[in-house]
């Protein structure tokens, strides 16, 4: 299929270079950004554009991989076509794309970075289009790249992007609080990698909630008052460990 | 080295055929339990226990992997006697163990659980001891099995067990959470899974502070809001949500 890409962030660098290996044909990168857009270009050996009134008109697939905000603006400056359009956010619902006549979302579910390879193969991709003979059509475009899809509708999908928050960016941070506290202390962070590895590892063949363990599954008062004072010089902290505890025996129960 | 192994959870039966394979010889393993007890003392090819009258007076080492409100009441049975008395929990200060003259730490920084095998040699060991003159023999008994080795005392201890806490306990409640998001909406937590995976392969090679992304430290109040709108129907998920939201853009700052 031939493909116009829009963006050149995170996204758009795992998503296009991907796309490309699975035998799709680029007809052009769009980006605000000159250099960013001539660099994802040369990847994908197509020319680029900086200037929306310069999109060429003849794809079978418009990709919007650009930030959520961006989606709307983008839109007047699409041809009026048979195309796909396709944006890939997690929190957009599909019908941003209403004036369009064949429209879809390809959300890849996973953390992307530029800095880090991702074997996109083993990404979820979800899948949505705004009528049913479209199915076909998103599946021939990504089904080469990723056999990991999901037929997901937009409320489902901002349910899934709130899980992915909770999943992803509150357990980094607190990853950073536990950071925070060993180098406060004198101590390295490297000390409890193995440990996050093989937490995230545990979930893989486990559900979360029978692997939970620690002093609020165990209903251990003592050990809570003792990490409570531990942490009286960061209140945020200590209200997030009472939160948390809390949460856990609401949902897990003391074992007692 | 001639171990005597009090305990048959979940540290016992990681570490006990670790030190076994590591070339020491267990005299006895002992249990309340004594299915546990006999079941393990297999693996350590030596008679079990579950009369703490009965304890060998005559080993090296006495290693207590018990539940730490268990470790001050098998003390008085203890031999007394010039051995190494280890215990090997993170939160339970050395000094429990003042009765004794040559004493020590042993506490593994993992998530171990019985029905999941672990590489010890990947494991980092926090270790202290009550004379420095013992730093060798606790070196001399644990290196053969892994060679992450640190010398961490009480006070330290403790925040690292605080910390662990964070990074492990309450990042498995957030993914409990997830699931419980997912299910409730009819997805499935496997979806999330390399996600998960992902976010605690990242912070092995980069700060979890440096890694953060997501709503919080966007500062995009519009999808925050569109978030606790959704979890209106979860009192507890919305107040986590919105803690752990302050708290990263109290660390990191909106990026705006």
């Amino acid at each position: 299929m031939k493909i116009v890409l829009l963006g050149t962030g995170n996204v758009a660098v795992h998503l296009g270079p991907s796309l490309k290996k699975a035998g799709h044909r680029f007809l052009q990168v769009y980006g605000r950004n000159e250099r960013s857009a001539r660099s994802l270009s040369k990847k994908l050996d197509c020319p680029f554009a900086t200037d929306l009134g310069l999109l060429q008109p003849k794809a079978d697939v418009y990709l919007l991989a650009v930030r959520d905000e961006a989606i709307p603006e983008l839109l007047p400056f699409l041809p009026a076509t048979e195309a796909l359009i396709l944006h890939t956010s997690g929190s957009v619902p599909l019908d941003v794309l209403r004036n369009f006549k064949n429209t879809g979302v390809l959300y890849p579910l996973q953390t992307l970075s530029i800095h880090r390879k991702i074997k996109i193969s083993a990404v979820p991709f979800c899948l949505e289009v705004n009528r049913p003979a479209l199915k076909q059509r998103l599946t021939k475009l990504i089904k080469p790249a990723s056999s990991n899809l999901h037929w997901i509708d937009s409320d489902q999908r901002r349910i899934l992007h709130l899980a992915a928050v909770f999943a992803n960016n509150f357990s980094n941070h607190l990853f950073s609080i536990s950071e925070d506290l060993l180098n406060e202390n004198g101590m390295d962070f490297g000390l409890l990698k193995p440990l996050i590895l093989e937490t995230g590892k545990k979930v893989q063949t486990h559900s979360p909630r029978d692997m939970q363990t620690g002093p609020a599954r165990r209903g251990d008062s003592e050990t809570i008052e003792k990490h409570l004072a531990l942490l009286s010089g960061h209140p945020q902290y200590a209200q997030l460990y009472q939160l948390l505890t809390e949460s856990i025996r609401e949902m897990n129960g003391p074992r007692l």
